[in-house]
């Protein structure tokens, strides 16, 4: 292969950290990406811990400190897969060190950072950022947007979007730094609802205006990791949301820690004028779509496996029928920020969508306090006035 | 048969008229009632098509004012399937002539009648009343009130319901009474809201005590059914609301006239601390239940037939596998009735039921106007504080 | 109603009285018939139950003596439910009084009986005869039909169809009358395989013209519905068989008493050049459709909910979404058969018919036991030789 | 990574190479296997092609000739993609070199090569064979085994199985090699129901004892690839076959080519005395078990998504919900073989495994053709009488 190089610098080899692991080792045999990745190297504190990361997923050196990935001169690409506390620091002093950026979802754990991270990306237009909503990437998701950008589904007018798990139902589950605020910011919100936030104003295609919300914690102490008693919860154990986004479509949101038999249950719906469709995480290579008036005399949602040559992103893989799983969306992310690098284009969703996501999690946190509809417009500009009824 | 009879009159005899003869005419051929329900007279406004009613549904007499069927020695239970706005008057009538009075649902258009239809309820002891939420006797959906009584999902944290329809997606379909607010009272919180409030509090065990919603009005006028053009839609197409229960549990809630491949889409999920289920309308004869830590290694949700035996009413029917229809909710229905009469025990969902319900249903409307959440109190009184976030 | 009468008699009064007894007596309600059912008479065997069956299911007289039934001058349409080795003497009887005769399936227990039913049914050529396979006015099932008729799916490739059941999976199930080949026959040959073949041959438009198949019996000795012990299963637990259809489609077919989970299980798939349909009977408001082509770049199959107003026998009943049960196949069944003699054109499935189901049925035992494929044709003719391979 | 290294050499590099080359690629980074697999070398004909293939796919050296690929020092294993016709060659020459093989299935185009193949591993003790049935390694399909191989579903009495795929559907589809008989043996009954008998046979745990088969060719030409007029299809488009199992149980099976919808649909279901699963490879993270008595009064098929730690080979990945791809089975196909190299157990299925599904292959041709049952037994011994009927 003659294709160029580009050197990617990973912060975090966890759960997310090997994920992306996976995608940068794989991309280049799967896709004709502009530049082959090198993985460079790795960073985290554990110096025995990353080097054998380092061995494991494939990192060509180990670093301790994000400071020194950061200014190494074979590090193109900075890949942050940190917890979201750490997220702004690293990320700004990458683009102010010139690298591209691609972060972990959510942008931030505060508003704050968020908008410190989008202005550092302005201020460096050669960088391409990304943050990492890997499910825009499912072939399913992309052709629902598709779909929808076509005007396949007439005028959006509701979408639902749901995101639930089920992994601490047990209340003798730990206190993990995720129960913390300090440390996760918040809890179902920051892990679960920024995601079908980002999807559903990337398939509607239009940003969300106001909230009205609710959270709750239903489980108000767990045990310590330690074993010595049991410590608070800080964090929504679930968030339910309800908006209103541009142009006048409505949304319901939900997403919880404590729905039993849900494993990874992201579903999503959106109706328009014309049509529905939904997509389940759990089925990710499946859609439902309905076309009003298609079909008569036997209309109805029709199962359709993106799986096809012409589907997004499919056709690289293997034929029809041979199905995808959740890793796979790294890969279609890793290759999307390559193509943009390659390009000059803007990748998508960069830190200004990040950080719109971030306004509409921080108006959820808002409207559970108040008790009121909050608006996302960064500078609190009031929200209309209700419809009918 | 040597069962005694009991005299039935019925106002209205369309959708709902027709639904209920076919309940009053079959109910004593699989059940045993304690009295034979006897078709005494129906009642409608046009002689020949009252006439017309009274024969294709096997009714003995007719009549044109409902003043005179409620008044008829062979009545005993006056059943009222006219439009909402009449129900306060017919009812109370029938219950202060001492009839049995059975009420399809929404109880009333207004909080006002619904309270003095509830007051002339508990004015009459000796009478039983019932609301005709007819979905509390699914099968599927009585086994999942009894498996949720006996703990089985242990304590209930989130109930999901929505009630989707599309008929009226065309927006040449035209301007029916049920878009005028004068006659309707509202547009899918009456009619398909009630629904679900009713099935989510009485399978959660809770009443609903405050909500926030909004509602909207997507086709803002349709045709004139005179073909004279167009005048104004002035209910709801769809309402979304959040919802917190007694006792803790938080819900969300969606109906709407506008979802396109949704004829009939009443969906309900519950999630407790053990478990899960949910049930689909238009699967009517299915539940799907989770039981967290059975069947380890393979636990999931279970797709249960509601067809058997010891199933709640469906051992009257035929064996495990022949499943029933829509049309059975009512024959279950009036059977209840007919019991609850015979036994001096309460009827349920009663009219004081159907009051609460009411009361939810205006806290909705109330709360899309004044962009706040509104309390189901009778008293309004203030609801508490938000809880964590 | 000003309706002409029609005089019934029913013989037998289990399963498939109760069954035909609620269609008698509601067809009129939601069909225009030529005429209005009257529910003359039902015969049995024991005079307190036969009455006591009378009264339940609304018929006027009671006899204990088919052959005195069959001469009732107010009997019009003789209704034969009772147990196969009775079919053929009351048929053809009924059909000597000049009767129309609807018989419940499978025709007979064995060839000979059937050949004399249709026999005495083409001798009476003014009697209108059908067999209840009622699974053909499954709403889902007539609108497939209609789809194979207008060619969407194309030639008709494959069809395999499945009827699971698992009432007798206990060992310790008493050996009723269905486990004695004397009076039953064959086991789930005649009780399941019946069904399946005769919807595949009305879906496909062919007749089956060979097979080739195996039986079994699982479970070889039952107790004693006395208690005194166990006696041998002498039918079949189970039968596969593989077939050719007129025309050049393939097929198979399992029938199974010991399916775990199956409660009625009753399941057909067709293949044809350009499409392919199924159907459930436990979710028998639905179809699934794809259509090759269609949809792109969504194809896929298309749940259907077949209760529009334009979907065979579903515009009667209720609006779209409110679904019909299994009872509502023997009211369209009635119907049709009213219609028939209204009209004087031959009913579907006659006596005819139901021989060739016979047939089949009976070339399937045939093979079981010679282990050679076998012919349905009358008169034994040879089978013609195998394709490619 | 201190771990030895084992060198692979693969012969093919079309779809079969794709899929093996990413398993050996990744298998080190999820697996804790024995020996770090080393890419050595690929072998294909055309030199620029293949070595395009070893730089895209990650190997080592290209070769051109299979001989010298098998000669290779550093080549431990050598694994077999190539057209089945040319299996035994290779297959056996690398068991002469000593290597250990991993041959794609089916075994062999001929029951004579598939002999000579077993024979070669039989005189190559030191060798492990192992035949590329990948579907024995999806997640769900390993737990089923194990559900069985308990006794969760008690003794199995029924199989059915369909491997249905609709690629070649345009009768203007070109002739490939796929539909000659010289080159591939059979058309859908080695490339489908190879696969299906394989499954069949490892999850009930008992080998098919006899078959009747049909066979069919629905498109009998085709366009030549050259564009030069058109020429027979001289394979198999669909199979069907009945099948009776050492034990008792008996078996549908069912392959077509031409099935309208069905992109990959492998399905299978058994049914034992306490139970019943099935699986569906278009939904392969999932399951659907029924166990009988379970969970009164809400029995019903289970739907478990088999990706949680203690489910066989998820644990190795990613958390409970994110579902694994169609690849994956490779992946773990190749870890059990470098196990079983590494433990010199077993590898499963071998290719004395290989041969036995050739044997049943062999018998659905076989009676396809003589229209009779025919025994999968090496001696061509007697199948034994039918049962009861």
């Amino acid at each position: 292969m003659t294709r160029a190089a580009i050197g990617v610098g990973m912060v975090g080899y966890a759960f997310m950290g090997r994920a992306h692991s996976q995608a940068w080792r794989n991309v280049g045999r799967f896709f004709d990406v502009p530049a082959e990745p090198r993985l460079a190297a790795i960073c985290g504190r554990d110096e025995a811990a990353t080097q054998a990361a380092a061995d494991r997923l494939g990192w060509a050196a180990a670093e301790l400190d994000w400071r020194r990935l950061v200014e190494r001169d074979d590090v193109d690409i900075v890949d942050v897969c940190t917890p979201g506390d750490t997220h702004a620091a690293i990320a700004v002093a990458a683009l102010e060190a010139g690298k591209h950026v691609l972060c972990e979802k959510p942008l931030a754990n505060t508003l704050d950072e968020a908008e410190a991270m989008a202005a550092a990306a302005a201020a460096a237009p050669a960088a391409r950022t990304m943050v990492a909503f890997n499910y825009r990437r499912v072939p399913a998701v992309a052709l629902i947007r598709s779909l929808v950008a076509e005007g396949r589904l007439g005028e959006i007018r509701h979408v639902r979007a749901r995101y639930l798990q089920d992994w601490p139902l047990d209340p003798e589950f730990p206190l993990l730094w995720r129960f913390d605020r300090e440390q996760a910011g918040t809890g179902a919100i920051g892990d679960l609802a920024s995601h079908i936030v980002d999807l559903a104003q990337h398939l509607a295609g239009r940003p969300i205006a106001e909230v009205t919300a609710l959270t709750e914690t239903f489980i108000r102490e767990r045990p310590l990791p330690s074993g010595d008693g049991r410590g608070p919860v800080t964090v929504d154990d679930a968030a339910l949301f309800l908006a209103r986004l541009e142009g006048g479509a409505v949304a319901t949101f939900e997403v919880s820690r404590l729905a039993p038999g849900h494993r990874n249950g992201l579903w999503i719906e959106l109706n328009g004028s014309r049509g529905s469709v939904t997509f389940d995480l759990e089925r990710l290579n499946e859609i439902e779509l309905y076309e009003a008036g298609a079909g008569a005399p036997a209309e109805g949602f029709r199962r359709t496996l993106v799986t096809e040559p012409e589907h997004p992103y499919a056709g690289a893989w293997w034929p029809p029928g041979h199905i995808l799983g959740w890793e796979h969306t790294f890969v279609h992310e890793v290759r999307d920020l390559l193509d943009a690098i390659g390009s000059g284009a803007p990748a998508e969703p960069d830190f200004a969508s990040g950080l719109q996501v971030q306004r509409v999690l921080d108006a959820v946190v808002r409207s559970a306090r108040t008790r009121r509809w909050e608006t996302t417009a960064p500078d609190g500009a009031q929200p209309r006035e209700g419809s009918v009824q």
